[in-house]
């Protein structure tokens, strides 16, 4: 029997803003990645979010990412080994506190935008990310881009790590995504996104953009709540992976 | 025998901008209590503070403050209940992942500036910062001013308080202290100061601006780190309180 | 012949967050109160509504706020006299920089949120408030509550000044507005409201919420454009005055 | 007659955090380049380290830098044209608000930190730089590193442009600066470094790293307020200069 999570990003509202059906996306998946107040989100939109997620029982990841608001931690920042870890650290203390309020404790971390596209590719980036988290809780589990430098980072420090994939990205025959904006960066006929992301689960292979087969680990499957068709589009996804036999569960079930 | 806890609020740097001695001040007391981003402090400066902290065995506290960076805390913000709770468990809960990467646990909580000065006198605001507290760790404890909101609110509440003094202000009657800028607001000559201190722990008495006697319970001495004279201060104030046969020791020896 | 001007609060989009409709808006007001980055709005905000605005023939205003974009500018500061100062003329001249770059002038000032409603009270702070915009162009326009401590502060050092009244909102006898939560601070029926607003226009009176006849001067109608039904409301006033021959345009052409 | 201004950073405290011996610089420069509260710097800050410029009737410029407090403006970040625009708009026009009010104007526009040396290398930075300049205020001058791409851009697009030297760096033959960290970055031996300057002054000459002579422009020199010997160090530089019968100036007084 294949296993696999969902995973989404969560409690990105600030303020006076809202953004996402969070309360929709939490009945559908399994993990959520909640940010944590330096790129997106505050105390009062964690707490709430952290609150709903538990009562769905969705397991609760912290998703800490550059202390950029205005730019919404998808610009790159140049920062040190030491300041990637600490702003980790603090950022992962700072959701546990609701986590543990709600009588949870945090399953994994997840990195965001920028901090997550450059430790992808940056071994060292990769590592302060993942020693940041093995000295506050050896027990989490680092969710990282299947088949990245994080993947690598965390395996060598002994840290659990879950691989996550996207039904609507196209890869390169390295296993990194296609860039946006480049011919075949996204997929967005359903009828192909749908068995792709399933055969990712059940045969552990993909076809890159370039047509070859390339094998992937899906642990995860990163789903949207931005708006009413991506959360169909996640229905769809979990009818199609039970129909294949899949079990939908959180990642602590099978990252050991 | 007496004992009597010495307090200190530290880790107020940020970024390039450096304040206090923090390691000087690190050497003569017994609880720190660290700033957790928010008025003052970041990520580096928390790091390394708890580091600090951790080498000379004393012990951490969470310094919540306002969202006030610019006005360093020390601005009055007109804040809901649910705002101050969750912005208390969100500085708990990041200054206690640097606690723990060091292999230690937070003690207290002290709330800093004008949300101490606030709370002081508002039960409710109060309430709020001593739920946050219980929520988050029920083990911790909240150093209040003696005689305050505050601590009629933890003690309702059943979390475990401790009371602070000042060696070098002035009481009023009811036991709040002398607005600074009033007469008799600051006591600057040490051989009144420190007898004064000592006879708060020791009789649990100190003569108010109007020289009337009031009752006070010393669990905890505030201290500063500003400047040489300011260890110096501390220096002398140790010595005398040994003189006095009080013990100096760190709170949760005996705040149960 | 009557003359009012219609304003509405613009620009308070922020990075990723995105808030009210504000081209749609800009087609039926003649003046922009647009958020400076304090409390909303950030740079590629500002720059983007300054030029829908300029496009549209809009005249532009500065809307300055409390330094709290956690709290958008709701929460009531204890700030110093200059603090308040300084903060507004930041504010100010970081907007009109933009306006310089589309070949503008600013027309006003509006104060945001908490700084507005703790102004219209305060005439110390609305003080503040006037003398900051005469020290850095004394042709600007306060924009302020009818009746409020801001117009008095105003007239007081020889500042222009617009009153601006509310279509929706109930009065207190002494002109302030009844406080949202109270029985009668809302109007939501438009065929009371619409005719009420003309009415403060065309004879300068309003009924007040214990119904007494209070007079008013209405200089600026304020507007809102957070939804399409809004933006209806505005085109259905914007009939009403014409039909009753009041000429809707900017205050710089009839406040002196 | 060879003319030289002498230039510094300033305004570089945060609300309670001092930095700087900004009253002292101000007695021996004609050029402040003030920060405008993006990567340093605050309201309160910025009206009074203008003052303090006007009294001593040294020039004002702005010193915008990225929105990266908690960095002081010194990480890479990775904005884009239009952001990298409007975020120096936004700062020249808050910080020239505070000069109007004290009845000046702006002479000149200085990036910062890493803004500015990601600008010295990279043309279209310098030209975002140089076209925002343009759009707030066609006659101001930015003030740029020798022989570097911001003098490209501003010579360009017929901005007017300012060269700046450093009296205690080395230079590499292409005329950019010896990367901190690397030998011959500092010169610390004054017997050397004031000779140097003066000659960068007065035969536009200096002797690079690696021995070669380059040719340089020096329209001003960077001096720095950090410390009492800083402080001695400009004086001895101003004395130096007088000597060689140069006359210390404001960039106005001869950069058309």
């Amino acid at each position: 029997m294949f296993r696999v999570d969902l995973n989404s990003d969560l409690g990105e509202s600030f303020g006076a803003y809202k953004l996402g059906m969070d309360k929709e996306v939490l009945e559908v998946i399994t993990s959520a990645n909640i940010a944590c107040g330096l790129h997106a989100g505050d105390p009062m939109v964690m707490a709430e979010t952290v609150q709903i997620a538990a009562k769905n029982q969705v397991e609760i990841g912290a998703h800490p990412g550059f202390p950029d608001l205005q730019g919404f931690g998808r610009r790159n920042m140049n920062l040190s080994y030491e300041e990637v870890k600490n702003y980790v650290i603090y950022q992962i203390g700072a959701l546990e506190a609701f986590a543990r309020k709600e009588g949870k404790s945090l399953q994994h971390v997840k990195p965001h935008g920028a901090l997550y596209n450059m430790a992808a590719k940056d071994y060292r980036l990769a590592l302060a990310i993942a020693e940041a988290i093995k000295e506050v809780n050896p027990e989490l589990i680092l969710l990282a881009l299947a088949k990245s430098e994080m993947v690598k980072a965390a395996q060598e420090i002994g840290l659990k790590v879950a691989q996550e994939v996207f039904a609507d990205r196209g890869y390169n025959p390295d296993g990194t995504l296609v860039a946006r904006g480049t011919p075949g960066a996204m997929i967005h006929d359903k009828s192909i996104a749908i068995p792709r992301v399933v055969r990712m689960v059940t045969e552990g292979k993909v076809t890159a953009v370039n047509g070859e087969e390339i094998s992937i680990k899906a642990d995860s499957i990163c789903v949207h709540g931005d708006n009413p068709l991506a959360i169909e589009f996640v229905r769809e996804i979990r009818a199609a992976l039970k129909e294949a036999n899949v079990k939908i569960e959180p990642l602590k079930n099978f990252i050991g």
